[in-house]
């Protein structure tokens, strides 16, 4: 046994979120590093499904967008997500995609800042935020769409020009955290609103909407919350703007009356105006059941191991992989890294392709990083350690080096 | 037993599609006219949505994109769906709700007509129809909502400055079906294009968008579809776009090269293009396999029982209910009918209610009008008649005159 494994179970007796684990399926023989891209089956969901697809649907039918409570769902699912966000109850809508909600953000917040016509985007944010921030300025003449460029504080980009700054509290490829309140208040200072994307926050990471004063946020939920693949997105907007949000994706599940069929749109009263048209109700319910297991979690706990698994996983690869010249992409601070962990390696690819071969699946985002998530409420040191000794074999052996794992299909 | 119970029998025994019947899931004592609204679950869908969470999820975890094919999930359910409307092979994108595809379609058709600004939307339309212009037009400077009046044909509605007219091929409420290529020919004529909402007509009613040279089509897949509560919707661009058509929902998985993670978007070859963010894999999976009935069934056999049926429907309420003064709303020629039937009536809310406690589940739509929809598929000719024989009753007994059926909920 090594020293990081005989570490990891001494680190694992003392977790006092070990027992989370076994409320989750894990493949035979998987070491899974990627809950940061989707997340692990909570063991109890597919039952919750089938009471859904058997029970609600096909026995209530109709009847249950009100008996079973489908209609209010995004907002009672919204619920649940509130507290891992600092949000208040009530808040928080369910529903659509982060893409689609970017959009819905970027665009409220252009008209709550009528006079600036420019969306200030991180150039390393996920791709999707900057895609939907040009979809909408292709749509709305005026308005432009800015980059916060790689290296540049977003602090030191804003401008008077600026309505809103679209920022990832935690980058998807570095975990570079973003101090929020800071970042907010020099937004605030210059007459500019922040859209937070907490896509690789929530569920592992510190986040305190409310305290920051933050205005908008959106993020995905098949990550860290374990949703399911593609499960639906949040969106939280500040109650400050619950007045005066606006947003163009008006359907009539966000309408005030929807079954009055009135011609014309008048919002709902607070978050219900974010959602847009009919939930997709068989994942929602899936997400539902999946965020049930938060109640019970001790937040403080989680966000401390995390910090503690990745600051583990990187000193295990920089001891026993030494001799290959990995480098950390990210911060080493670990007040200051989210719960990914990503190594820049010129056969990334390969190395990353060979670990999944033997069960370790990481993931790999172009041009050569290794990404390797770290979900805490799951995943055990000993893991870890395990991972780091495949890592360590495959890069000693040069495992990698086999035609089997140069193939680049279309998704990797 | 009465003589339009007698006449079903033999409809049902002459019925080449009653074996499909047996393939849906219907309540014990429930007789369901409201399957155009939600349909029945097909029986084997439960075992597929179990297969796709416990093993495509909880196995295949991110490996799944690819080799459980939930990448080009939005293509392959479109393929199914493409048959039904008349479109070609690789031409639908499934996605996202109803409404957010009528928000894609709008204001890709007026990318389409640059210099014109108004999209002239039926007053008819389902109110989410009219929600979604609104909202594009208040986000977009000039853009402006016109409406075609009640009583007004869309084709004298049409001007000079009209980019889309926004029709719902079915009307939602009188079942009146549009001229689609008399409609798409007048459009044309004056320069505008047409987006069609084929919500009430997919899976029931004729329709073909290529013979009738249309430009834009959207539709819902839980009605008569049955992909389950709040399944992800369709659209459809003709092919001739293909090259020029741009949507502001630009999320990345219409990208052209998704896991490039290029800073710039750039749209996927053809339909591909009008799909936003992740989709919702338990949702859309649930609709794939809802959707392989289909691909047995005898489309135009479909449509003449639609027909037969809602024709049978009127004739035996005008005969059996003929002393309390329903009025057919809607057509009675069934060539110009959609699957649905409404009759109004001043208690019509507490008759709908009154039926429901009986298990003839139809629903109400303000103000005064009774929806019955008939989903040919799975429907006998019997429990038409059987559903009329409970209104009679209803209506002959006064059952409906009593506090239970009065409370009207936030949903009906």
């Amino acid at each position: 046994m090594t020293d990081f494994l005989r570490r990891a179970a001494d680190l694992d007796a003392a977790d006092s979120l070990a027992a989370f684990a076994s409320e989750f399926h894990v493949p035979e023989g998987v070491i899974y590093l990627d809950g940061n891209s989707l997340g692990l089956m909570p063991r109890h969901v597919p039952a919750r499904i089938a009471e859904v697809a058997t029970g609600e649907w096909a026995e209530g039918l109709i009847r249950s967008w009100t008996s079973a409570g489908w209609f209010t769902l995004p907002m009672t699912v919204g619920d649940r997500i509130a507290p891992l966000i600092g949000a208040a109850v009530g808040d928080v809508a369910v529903g659509d995609s982060t893409s689609v909600n970017l959009f819905k953000g970027l665009a409220a917040a252009l008209h709550l800042r009528p006079g600036r016509r420019v969306i200030l985007a991180d150039a390393a944010n996920f791709p999707t935020d900057s895609y939907m921030a040009q979809g909408l300025a292709a749509l709305v003449p005026g308005v432009t769409v800015r980059y916060v460029e790689p290296g540049q504080a977003a602090a030191d980009a804003l401008a008077d020009d600026v309505a809103v700054l679209l920022l990832s509290h935690v980058d998807y490829r570095t975990a570079q955290v973003q101090d929020m309140a800071a970042v907010t208040a020099a937004a605030h200072a210059r007459g500019a609103l922040v859209l937070w994307d907490l896509s690789h926050t929530t569920g592992a990471v510190h986040c305190d909407l409310t305290a920051a004063d933050a205005d908008m946020a959106v993020g995905c939920t098949y990550k860290y919350l374990n949703g399911g693949p593609g499960a639906p997105a949040f969106m939280w907007v500040h109650p400050r703007f619950a007045r005066d949000v606006q947003q163009p994706l008006a359907g009539w599940m966000g309408h005030a009356a929807p079954f009055q069929f009135t011609r014309d749109y008048a919002p709902a009263e607070g978050a219900r105006r974010l959602v847009c048209g009919t939930p997709q109700v068989l994942s929602l319910s899936a997400l539902d059941a999946a965020l049930a297991i938060w109640a019970r979690v001790d937040r403080a706990a989680l966000f401390a191991k995390s910090r503690a698994m990745t600051s583990f996983f990187i000193e295990a690869v920089e001891t026993s992989c030494a001799r290959h010249g990995l480098a950390l992409v990210g911060p080493r601070d670990p007040a200051q890294r989210g719960s990914h962990v990503s190594f820049d390696y010129a056969h990334g690819f390969e190395v990353v392709q060979a670990l999944i071969a033997r069960g370790v699946i990481g993931d790999f985002r172009a041009p050569s990083a290794m990404r390797f998530g770290f979900a805490p409420l799951y995943l055990s040191f000993t893991q870890v350690a395990q991972a780091v000794e495949h890592l360590r074999d495959v890069l000693d052996t040069r495992a990698w080096d086999d035609d089997r794992f140069r193939t680049r299909a279309a998704v990797t």
